[in-house]
C-alpha cells in the first residue's frame, strides 16, 4: 500500500504525553481557580455562521479567519472567545441571570503567518462578567485577585499585575486638548517600555503634540512610588475633568480592596502607560508580566468594556474580562525551562508486572489500587523482564509492583520505588497507602517552577 | 447600528449554564476514570492536512467532511479521533512507549443532514491501547472493566456490556463455506435485534445462504445462557477451524477475569450477534446498551483492530479501543430526564450579599471562603434587596451569606440555606465548615439518576 507521510500542520501545537499532562494540569488549575470566583463554564461551537462571527470584524482579523462554505452555508472558525460570548449572551439573554459570569477555555483559530511561537490554533482561557445595563466597579476590583490566585496556583510568584484606567487617560488627554488624538497618543505611550522615555517624547512631538503637552504627558506617565503614592499624585490632577475624576475614583476603588482580596502589594502596580490598544476598553485595563521575563510581554490582559454585544442587540451589556493566551504561555514556559518535572507526568502511578502465568492475582491487585483512586496499569505483554523494566522507565512511572509465586504465597506484593530504587514487600493495603501518600506529594507540586 | 441576528448553527450543541455544568461533570468523570487505567490524555489539532486525514476515508465519510482551502493548503476538520491517533502514533513513533495507552475527549465534525439528536459538531470520548507489533489479549479483557467503572461513576447501573469476537464469527462462517459472504451475513445478523429471528433468516436466504447454513447460523446466534454456559456451548464447535479456536480462546480470556476486574456478571453478556459493521475490527468487539432504553442503541462501542496506521507506516500497530459519542449520549440522557439535579449545577456554592456601604468585610469573607476551596461570588450590584434574592434564586446558589452592621459587630455572618430557607448566625470559620460539608454531599451526587 502506498503510504501518506504523517505530519501535523505548522502552527498547530501537538504535544508528547509528558508535556500534554502538564498542559492538562494548567487547564485544570485555571478551571478550578475561575470556579472559585463563581464563574460558570461555557462551551460554544468552534464553527459559527460567518455573518454572525464577522459582524464586527474587519481588517487584519478578517484576513486571518478560516472561512469556508459547506453546502449553502458560509461558515467561519471562531478567532476569539469574546465574539461567541457576545452572540451567546444576546441569543440566550432571557435565560441568563445578570451579572453573568462565565469562563471558557477553548481553541480559537487565526491563519497568521507561521513563525516560531506563533500558533494558528491556540487555547484562550477567558473570564468575563457581563452586566445588564450596568456593572458595579467591584467586579473590576476583583479581577486582580483572580489573576493573582491563578498564577500563584500555577506556581508563579514573580509576576506583576499592571492596572490602569482608560477614563484617567482619556480625561487627562481631554484637559490637554488632545482628545482627538488620544488613540494615537496612547499607542505611542504603549511603546514606552520598549523604546524608552526619550524616543517616546520624540514620537509624541512627531505626532503633532505640542512641547508643553508632551512634557505634561511624560511627567504624568512617569508618576512613581507605590500604589498609595501614585493615587495621591493623581489626586492633584482632580477637578479639571469629569471623566478623569470618575476614572480616578474607579482606580482608587480597585486599589483599595487589594489586601482584602488577598493580593500582595508586590504583585500589583498602577501603570499609567498601559492603554491596551483595543479601542473598546472604557475603564480599568489589565496586563500581567512575568518579572524575570519582560520580553514575553503581557501573559494575561483585558479590561472593562461598555458594550459587549452591540452588533447583535440594542441592550447595553457592559462587562469586564481577561484572557490568557494559553498555548503561547505554555510554549514560552517550556522554552524558558519553567515547567516543573516534580509533578505527575507519567500516565500511571503504578505499573503492575505479573511474574506468574495466571494473571488473576495481578488483576485483583490492579482493581484494589484503582478502587483506591490510584492510576494503575497492568503490564501484560509477553516480553523479557528487561523490556518490561525499560517500559516502566520510559513511561516514567514512579512505582512498579511485582507479583510472583513467592509474593502470592506470602500474601504480599513487591513495591519498587523507581526513583530511589528501593524495594519493599507490603500487603496490598499497605502498598495502596504507601503509594497514595507519595502520589499526593507529587500532585501537590506546582506545574511551574521558577528559577 | 444595524443588528445581525444572533444564532447558533443547527446541529451544533450550545448549552445553558446548568446543563453545561452537567456536561463538564461527565467529561471530568470520564477523564478521571480513564486515567485510573493508565491512559494518558492527548490533544491533537482539530484541523489536519486533507491528504493526511483522508488517506483512508472514502464514500459517505468523505462527503461529510468539512474540507476547505486556506492559502495553498487543503485542510479538513477531523471527523473522528482515530485517524488523528493513527497519524500521531506514526509521526511520534520513536518517542512513544508501547503499549501506548491514550484517551482523548474532543470535538469532531461531520456535515450530516441535520435532524433531531444528530450533531455536526460532537464530542467523542475515546480510549485506545496501541501495541508495537503485538498486543496481549489482556488488554482486550480490561476494556469491559473500564466501561463498567465509567458508567457506574456516572450513576448508571442498568446497562449491559455486550462482547463478541470477530474471529469466532469468521471461523464459524469459514466452516459453513461462507467466508466470501461473511461481511454480508454479519450485516444481516447485526439487524437481528431490530427485525427478529424470522426475518433475519429470510434475509440470509435472500442473500444466497443455503437453508442448512441459515439454520446453523440461526442456532449459533441464539446460543443462550449465562457467560459460562455460552462458552461451554461454543466449546462444542471447537476443532473445526483454527481461526474459530483462536477466537474462542480470546473470548474465554475476556470472560475469565471479569470478576477480578470488578465487573458484575449482570452487566456483562456474550452476544454472538454483534459484528460492528466496520470491517477493520479483527478480535473482540464491544457494545454497551442501556437496559431500559434499547432503542438508543449502543452508547459505547469499539473493538480490537490489527493495523491502526497502515496508511502512514509499514509498522504493524495492533490496538483495541472504545468510543463514547458524548454529545449524543448527553442529548439522550437529557431527553429521557436522566440528568440529576441533585449535584452541583450553580456557578457558585455561596453568594455573599453585603448589607453595608463599605465592602471590605464582605471581600475579606469571600477571600476566606475561596481560600477554603468554596466557590464564592460577591454580589456588589446596587440593586434592591428583592432583586438580589431573585438573582440568588435564578443562579440556584445553595447558600447566601448576609453581612450587615449587626453581623459585623457580633463577628458573625448570617447564612441562609436556600433550600430549607433556614437562617443561622455563624462565625466565618463555622460557616466555611457548614457550607463545605453540604457542598461535599452535593458533589458526591451522581450526574445521572436512573428512574
Amino acid at each position: 500500500m502506498e503510504k501518506v507521510k504523517p505530519r501535523t500542520l505548522s502552527g498547530f501545537m501537538e504535544l508528547l504525553p509528558e508535556k500534554q499532562m502538564q498542559m492538562e494540569r494548567i487547564k485544570e488549575i485555571l478551571r478550578e481557580t475561575y470556579s472559585l470566583y463563581g464563574f460558570t463554564p461555557l462551551d460554544t461551537p468552534v464553527i459559527e455562521a460567518s455573518e454572525v462571527l464577522l459582524a464586527k470584524a474587519g481588517g487584519e482579523t478578517e484576513k486571518q479567519i478560516y472561512r469556508f462554505t459547506k453546502g449553502d452555508s458560509d461558515l467561519s472558525l471562531r478567532f476569539d472567545l469574546t465574539v461567541p460570548l457576545a452572540k451567546y449572551v444576546a441569543l440566550h439573554y432571557g435565560e441568563l441571570a445578570f451579572p453573568f459570569r462565565r469562563f471558557q477555555i477553548g481553541k480559537v483559530y487565526r491563519g497568521e503567518r507561521a513563525q516560531r511561537g506563533r500558533f494558528r490554533e491556540f487555547y484562550q482561557a477567558d473570564i468575563d462578567i457581563i452586566g445588564d445595563g450596568s456593572l458595579d466597579i467591584m467586579n473590576e476590583a476583583e479581577i486582580p485577585a483572580i489573576i493573582f490566585r491563578s498564577f500563584t496556583a500555577l506556581g508563579l510568584s514573580k509576576f506583576k499585575i499592571r492596572v490602569n484606567n482608560r477614563k484617567v487617560l482619556n480625561g487627562f488627554f481631554s484637559v490637554l486638548g488632545l482628545s482627538d488624538r488620544a488613540t494615537d497618543v496612547m499607542h505611542t505611550i504603549d511603546k514606552l517600555d520598549k523604546i524608552g522615555a526619550e524616543k517616546c517624547r520624540l514620537l509624541l512631538l512627531d505626532g503633532g503634540v505640542s512641547e508643553s503637552a508632551a512634557d505634561e504627558i511624560m511627567s504624568f506617565i512617569s508618576i512613581g512610588g507605590n500604589t498609595t503614592e501614585k493615587i495621591s499624585a493623581l489626586d492633584k490632577y482632580k477637578g479639571r475633568d469629569e471623566v478623569f475624576d470618575t476614572g480616578l475614583s474607579e482606580l482608587s476603588a480597585v486599589a483599595e480592596c487589594l489586601s482584602e482580596f488577598g493580593v500582595p502589594e508586590d504583585n500589583f502596580e498602577i501603570d499609567l502607560t498601559i492603554a491596551r490598544g483595543l479601542d473598546y476598553y472604557t475603564g480599568t485595563v489589565y496586563e500581567t508580566t512575568l518579572t524575570d521575563y519582560p520580553e514575553i510581554g503581557s501573559v494575561c490582559s483585558g479590561g472593562r468594556y461598555d458594550n459587549l454585544a452591540e452588533y447583535y442587540t440594542d441592550r447595553k451589556l457592559p462587562g469586564v474580562g481577561i484572557s490568557i493566551g494559553l498555548t503561547r504561555l505554555f510554549y514560552v514556559l517550556e522554552e524558558q525551562g519553567l515547567l516543573s518535572d516534580e509533578g505527575v507526568t507519567a500516565p500511571a502511578d503504578v505499573l503492575i508486572i505479573p511474574m506468574t502465568e495466571d494473571l488473576k492475582a495481578a488483576v485483583r491487585t490492579a482493581t484494589t489500587f484503582r478502587d483506591a483512586g490510584i492510576r494503575t496499569q497492568l503490564y501484560s505483554e509477553n516480553k523479557k523482564f528487561k523490556a518490561k523494566m525499560s517500559y516502566a522507565d520510559k513511561i516514567g512511572v514512579p512505582f512498579v509492583l511485582f507479583i510472583g509465586e513467592d509474593e502470592l504465597q506470602k500474601g504480599v506484593v513487591k513495591v519498587k520505588d523507581m526513583q530511589s530504587g528501593e524495594q519493599t514487600e507490603l500487603t496490598a493495603d499497605e502498598a495502596v497507602r504507601a503509594v497514595a501518600g507519595a502520589i499526593a506529594k507529587k500532585n501537590a507540586a506546582k506545574v511551574i517552577k521558577e528559577k
